[in-house]
């Protein structure tokens, strides 16, 4: 699988999550982290994800969705909601969740 | 200075740039990049960054503007043309380039 995510043509919405991770790395990071891209993936309107963190512990993660309302639904799923949680309380020291509106694209390469 | 971006209250925009690194790395790279962040940032309406590459070659860099049209100006910049075409030619397997509005934005913790 690629590193870049395979967008539709037209509009679409971005969640962007730039984040510190903690000194303190916490049980279950990692595993959780998965998790939760995997049920992102069955959610509907889910249209790909990219992700990438750095050896200092600063992440961004791009998720793509067809909707503000499939955006909102995942924001409320219970497993999620836990894993969010969990998130600010050991996990990140820091984070920026920006909602957005895709207007356009321009590619180079393969991907998707 | 903090990876997050202080970005305002209120709409503005995004610029996700996600790219995978040639495998040749190519001269210039390194010093090319961190002058296209110091070009960038002195340009009308630029009003932060975060970037991301990991050990693998893959990376997210997101700047944030106050316009579509300061982002077209910046896509525009002779300078900043330059860096593309080599970053197309020599540096880049693939990009996706998307321009955003950002809709809203949720805070943790210290930043900017």
């Amino acid at each position: 699988m690629s590193f870049l995510a395979d967008t539709p043509q037209g509009h679409y919405y971005s969640v962007i999550f730039s984040s510190v991770r903690s000194a303190d790395d916490g049980d279950g990071y990692g595993a959780t982290a998965e998790r939760m891209v995997e049920l992102a993936r069955e959610q509907p309107g889910f249209l790909g994800v990219e992700s990438v963190r750095d050896a200092d512990g600063n992440g961004i993660t791009v998720s793509y969705w067809d909707s503000l309302e499939s955006i909102h639904r995942w924001g409320a799923n219970a497993e999620h909601r836990l894993a969010q949680a969990e998130g600010r309380a050991r996990w990140y020291e820091s984070y920026r969740l920006r909602v957005c509106r895709v207007e356009g694209e321009r590619r180079h390469g393969r991907g998707g």
